[in-house]
C-alpha cells in the first residue's frame, strides 16, 4: 500500500453518509429493506471513494471463491497452450475465473504452487504433473482437503482421481505402423525423458509397431534427449545419423525435436523423405510451413481442455463420493504430409 | 466442497484437545506464552488433521498475500513465455508467487481478470494490455487503490505508472535500413494490426528508415494483417507478391509472418535472399531451422520480464509517491541469418 492510502471500507462510507455500516452492506447488496433514495446516495458514494468489496472477507462467508487453479509444466508450449484456451473458454462462460501457474517441471515448485492456491482457496484444480512428480502427497493430501481435482495430459498412477489423458502410445503405433508399410526398413526413434510418462507411451508404441511389422529393435537406433530444445534434437540426431548403418525413418518424440532432425539430415546430405522419412508429434502451428511440410500427429489438445474442465464444474455442482473415478482418454490423428513418403496403397 | 468433508478448523482443534481456540491459535504460530508440550499436541493434531491455516483469513489480518498478478495477452507466443520466466525467477526468489491470467487480446476479459485479481487481493500487478484496451479507466481505479503496477511491453499512454518497453521503432529501423543497404530497393511492409502501438511504431521504422535511405514509401508495397495467425500471413503475402511489380525485400512484423511470406515466396518461385530478402521479428525458437534459415529482430524478452519484476519489487519495499515514474526501454538486436543478402561492406 502507498503511504496514506488505503482501502475504503463499508464504515467510511457510513460514516460519510451518517447511517449505520449494516445499512450500508444491505444497500450495497441491493437490500429490499433499504429505501432506493439511500441505495442511490450509498452507491455513488462508493464509485466516488473508488470502494472495493472486500472479496476475501464474502469468501470466508460463503467459502466459494469462484477462481479454479489451473497448473501445468509451462505454458511455453503450443500444446498446453491449447489446452489452456479449451479451458478458458469452458470457465469463462461457466463465469469461473483461471490463475494459472508453471511449475517448470519442478516437484518442488509444483508442492509450492499446491500449497499456495490451496490457502487462496482455489473451488478446484486442474493439473498436468511435472516431469519430476513421483511421491503424489501433496496431490493425495489436496483430494482428502475435499477440492475437486482433474489430471489432464499426464498420468499419475496410484492417485485416484478424474483424468483425461491421451492415447500416447497409440499415436507412436499409428505413425511407426505407417513408417513400415510405407516401405521403411529401419525406423529409430529420437524419444524424451523416460520420467514423463508421454515419453514412455510413445516409445513403447513405437517397439510394438515395429514388433507387430516384425522388425527388430535395435537398441542403436533409439536415443532418448533429456530436453526438449531443438539445440537437444540437434545433439541426438548428430549421433544418430553419424552410424554407419544408418536409419531410413525417424519417428520423433515431438515436433521440434524432429526439426531438429530434418535440420541435421539436411545438413549430412540426406534427402527427405527419398532417404529418410520424418515423423513428428504434436502439429505445431508452423511445422507445414517447413520444406518438407512435416508430417506429425496430432493431438486434440483444445478438446482435451474441454472436457476437462467439463468434469471439473460437474465435480463442483454435483459432488461425489463414489470409488470410480472418470478416465477419458482421446485418439490422436497422424497428419501426413511431405516429410514421409506416401504408402503404396494410398 | 464433498459431502461429509469440511476443512479442519482452529475450533476442532481446539475442542479435541479440551484447551481454548485462541489457545491453538498462539500455539501453531508458536506464541511464547504457550507451553512446548502444548504446541507439540496442537501441531501433532493439526498435521493428523490435516489442517490448513486459513490464509484468507490471516490475509485479512496483515493484508499482505505474496501474490503477485500477471498479465498478458496471450501465454501462447514465444515472446510472452519468454518474458514470464524472466518475472517468475525474480519474484520466486523473492518469496513471492505468481498469479497469471491471459486476456485473449479482449478488452473485457482484461477488465474482469483486473477486479477478479484485485478481489483476492494480490499485492502488485505485472500487465501488458490487450490490443482492445483504449480506455484505461480500469488501470487508473487500481493505480488509485495504490497497489503497484508495472507496466510491460505495449504502452499505455496517459496512464503514469513505471513501464518497461521495447523500442519496437528501432528494431524496425535497423532491419529495414540493413535491408537497404544490403542492395535491395523496394522493400514492402507486412505489418500487423494497427490497435497495437508495437505495430504502429514497426510501421514507422520501416517508413522512416525507407526516407532516411531517400526512397519513397509506396502504400501498394505496406499490407496490415489483422490477426498474427499463419493464415494471416499467407493471405497478406500472396497479394503483395502477386503484384506486377513486387517488392524484392519484405520487413515482416513478426517472425509468424515473415515464415508465411518465406512459404508464399517459395511457392511463387521466387528464390530467398537472390529475388527476395525477408527479415521477420521476434527471433522464436524454430526461426533458425528453416530453410533458409529465418533473418529477424530479437527481443530481448527474458531481460524485459527480469527488469519489470524487479521494478514491481522496489515498489512493494519501498512505495514512492513522487509523481515521476520509471520509463525503460530495451534495444533490440538484428539477426542476419540466411533469408535476407548480405551488405557488401560485411
Amino acid at each position: 500500500m502507498k503511504q496514506g492510502k488505503r482501502s475504503v471500507t463499508i464504515t467510511d462510507i457510513a460514516r460519510e453518509l451518517s447511517i449505520s455500516p449494516s445499512t450500508v452492506s444491505r444497500a450495497l447488496n441491493n437490500h429490499p429493506a433499504i429505501k432506493e433514495e439511500t441505495k442511490r446516495k450509498v452507491i455513488t458514494l462508493a464509485n466516488k471513494l473508488n470502494y472495493q468489496p472486500n472479496l476475501l472477507a464474502l469468501n470466508l462467508l460463503n467459502k466459494k471463491t469462484n477462481n479454479i487453479g489451473v497448473v501445468v509444466p509451462e505454458i511455453t508450449s503450443h500444446f498446453f497452450a491449447a489446452i489452456i484456451s479449451g479451458i478458458q473458454d469452458i470457465l469463462n462462460a461457466s463465469g469461473y475465473n483461471i490463475i494459472m501457474c508453471q511449475s517448470n517441471e519442478s516437484y518442488r515448485e509444483e508442492i509450492k504452487i499446491i500449497e499456495n492456491l490451496s490457502s487462496v482457496r482455489v473451488d478446484g484444480f486442474l493439473i498436468a504433473p511435472s516431469s519430476k512428480t513421483r511421491k503424489l502427497d501433496h496431490f493425495v493430501k489436496l483430494k482428502n482437503s475435499g477440492v475437486p481435482i482433474v489430471i489432464f495430459d499426464r498420468d499419475c498412477q496410484g492417485l485416484d482421481v478424474d483424468k483425461v489423458l491421451l492415447d500416447d502410445y497409440d499415436g507412436a503405433f499409428q505413425a511407426v505402423d505407417y513408417l513400415v508399410k510405407s516401405g521403411c526398413k529401419k525406423v529409430a526413434h529420437l524419444g524424451g525423458s523416460l520420467s514423463l510418462s508421454t515419453s514412455i507411451h510413445r516409445r513403447q508404441g513405437y517397439i510394438d509397431a515395429l514388433k507387430s511389422n516384425n522388425l527388430s529393435v535395435r537398441d542403436d537406433h533409439i536415443f532418448h534427449t533429456k530436453g526438449f530444445k531443438h539445440s537437444d534434437g540437434i545433439r541426438a540426431a548428430k549421433s544418430l545419423l553419424k552410424l554407419k548403418d544408418p536409419p531410413d525413418a525417424i519417428f520423433a518424440v515431438n515436433d521440434r525435436i524432429a526439426i531438429a532432425a530434418m535440420y541435421v539430415a539436411k545438413m549430412y546430405g540426406f534427402k527427405i523423405p527419398e532417404d529418410i522419412s520424418i515423423i513428428g508429434f504434436d502439429d505445431e502451428p508452423h511445422s507445414s510451413y517447413f520444406t518438407p511440410s512435416l508430417s506429425t500427429v496430432r493431438q486434440p489438445a483444445y478438446s482435451i481442455g474441454l472436457l476437462s474442465a467439463r468434469i471439473l464444474l460437474q465435480n463442483l455442482s454435483n459432488p461425489h463420493d463414489s470409488p470410480g473415478f472418470r478416465r477419458e482418454i482421446f485418439r490422436p490423428e497422424l497428419i501426413i504430409r511431405d516429410s514421409s513418403r506416401l504408402r503404396p496403397d494410398t
